[in-house]
């Protein structure tokens, strides 16, 4: 697969890149709707997920581009993408073939179940100076 | 609340943050199974997360704690958190009250769909030297 494909300028244009122009990607199992991992992706690797039906992040440990399954065959089949609302992530839905993760579960969450209150009631009180929703 | 809170050393020995101290957090509501939200957390917010049963992001923008809702009403109320297999980002689920967009969309993920190839079937062909799932 060829690594020069290049976005479309007005989707280029809504991308809110971090330092290092990347913006997260969060692969949900369109099947399940399970969220499977977070991976990264530069203009290339968005594009290239595109067009060619299957998931490529850039890797920032190897600094390289991963389509992945490429070495396990566990493809993500890209089924729909969406950018948020201030275009620094990307949710990528796909049919996910085998397991996501690289320890061999299916999703790259299912590891570290944290202990945490259950939020039972919305809490009561003022508002703050906070301009979000 | 609190901006005092710390987190438990074991769970801290966990985390990969990135250069600025922080992990992001994909947001899921775990009655529609729809991603919400990508926020970010540093140790501090993710202790709060886990304790105060409401999510609080650290804002990369206003650089401060964001308790989501407590200007909106649009808090998210937490069911469970879980850290991924290399420790750099969470899932947070939650009840949703109201929108999670500060747009007033239920999703940060409604506004933008992308055009994208269909995957249809696995690529064919060898692997490479990824060691990759």
């Amino acid at each position: 697969m060829s690594e020069e494909k290049t976005l479309d300028p007005q989707l280029a244009q809504l991308l809110k890149r971090d330092a290092n122009g990347l913006v997260c990607a969060v692969v949900q199992d369109a099947d399940t709707e399970r969220v499977l991992m977070v991976g990264w992706m530069d203009d290339t690797a968005l594009a290239r997920t595109l067009s060619e039906g299957v998931v490529t992040f850039w890797s920032r440990s190897r600094r390289e581009y991963w389509t992945k399954g490429l070495t396990s065959r566990h493809f993500q089949l890209v089924r729909s993408v969406s950018l948020d609302c201030d275009g620094d992530a990307l949710l990528v839905r796909v049919k996910q073939v085998g397991a996501a993760c690289h320890t061999g579960s299916y999703s790259c969450f299912d590891s570290h179940q944290l202990a945490a209150v259950v939020g039972e009631k919305v809490p009561e009180g003022g508002t703050d100076s906070q301009s979000e929703s």
